[in-house]
């Protein structure tokens, strides 16, 4: 955060500075405890496999909401919005190559592009550290450590390949209150998908993370936890090389309307 | 059920029976603990504005399996499975009229069909019961009773119009109980989404249901609960009156392998 600019409060607030050019930095930290989404925007043609993929993986792919080709409004959760211009940065892939990252989509937009908002590990992260739980990278630049495991996704039509996870240390007594506190999340990956041993899930080597940073473990008493983790869409969609595919640039996520407790299932 | 049949404890062999036309009578009570499902199946061309209003009305639509055009088995809830033939009595509606109600698909199917598999309350209807919630018509021929509330569902493509929900009688100590004993199953509907006077979701009359039969309140300290309905999806298609559709007879569901447990977030 820049130090003359206050943090914005809401989602609408956020995505009006990032629209009016005012903020374009990454989105951890801003609107407390709102809602904030990965994104995936992709032809209509490959429409229905890909909202099918996530309907087969919700734990990796959990759908926050979708805008339909020819509108640009996430007016479920973000009234108002354009996703054209209200993400801080966008990353343009083309048969799976990046070409650009820019700061709008005018000059990529089409009318058959399909938006995808897809939940993420920010709003259970809330859950952890009010229980007690401590994340040493929130807040900062660097990004929870991530694996590519051995778990295969269900596939869907061209969209398959093994499922991505975060990675966290939780102290050996808060094991259960970790498990308990991300159920109550199911559409933002929800309850971890695997505890302990790093190996069982394919994971050779803890200290080497595919995408983020590592994470020492602090002491003895640290399980490693694994939940399902909203990379998975995205690589999966990649390695499809779609004719066109658009995100948001690690960490500049959209921010809706939603507060974490609207998705709380209990 | 006829007498000298023993009642099937598995999905599979529910569906083998059926298959072989040996077992044509509803499904209440079979294979118990096994999640059963609504059918509905619609042609290609509309399935992603489907599957999208099933996204948008999760507590109403909850989607369990989609199996996709040119595919008959439901792969991961029913390997093995045929869904031109493993149903007991099927319904098949042309422009939004009822044209056919036969025993198998075999005359009516075409390669562009895809079938959405959906929660029933039959999975939370066991957690009510082993939480001593009594249900009077569970295991009858009666049905619940079941309401046209004035509760909108979100519009996707030509699929929209209002909720559908089912209406139990539950001991005001029983209450907090039914919240939390049904919010453990967000994909066979979830927790009510009302409790108490029926006026404020728009039933004018509680013993007037739209559908299923009505069921008198016992005693006053019986309070009105309502959960979302997987009548729902199928009024809401109905209503769009595609050229297409086909669904299970009401009562008569496709039995699944997963268990219950299988679909409880916590």
């Amino acid at each position: 955060m820049s130090t003359e600019l206050t943090i914005p409060q809401t989602g609408s607030e956020v995505r009006r500075l990032i629209r009016e050019g005012s903020f374009n930095q990454p989105t951890s930290g801003v609107a407390p405890h709102h809602v904030q989404a990965n994104v995936a925007i992709l032809p209509k043609d490959v429409a229905f496999e890909f909202l099918l993929f996530c309907q087969r993986n919700p734990k990796p792919c959990p759908v926050v909401e979708v805008i339909e080709a020819g509108e640009v409004e996430a007016a479920l959760t973000a009234p108002g919005s354009d996703i054209r211009t209200d993400v801080p940065l966008y990353r343009v892939y083309k048969n799976g190559e990046l070409v650009d990252e820019p700061r709008t989509l005018e000059s990529h937009w089409r009318d058959d592009l399909v938006t995808f908002l897809l939940g993420c590990s920010f709003s259970f992260e809330h859950a952890l550290m009010a229980n007690g739980i401590d994340l040493p990278y929130y807040g900062t630049e660097r990004n929870v450590p991530m694996f590519i495991t051995d778990i295969e996704t269900a596939k869907s039509g061209d969209f398959s390949g093994p499922m991505v996870v975060s990675h966290r240390w939780i102290p050996q007594d808060k094991v259960v209150r970790a498990v308990q506190a991300t159920s109550r999340f199911p559409d933002t990956h929800g309850a971890p998908i695997h505890i302990g041993d790093p190996s069982k899930i394919g994971i050779s080597d803890i200290t080497k993370p595919d995408f983020g940073a590592v994470w020492e473990q602090g002491n003895d008493d640290e399980v490693p936890v694994f939940w399902a983790c909203g990379v998975t869409p995205q690589s999966v969609a990649m390695a499809s090389k779609p004719e066109l595919m658009i995100t948001h640039s690690p960490g500049h996520m959209f921010v809706t309307d939603l507060k974490d407790e609207d998705l709380a299932v209990l």
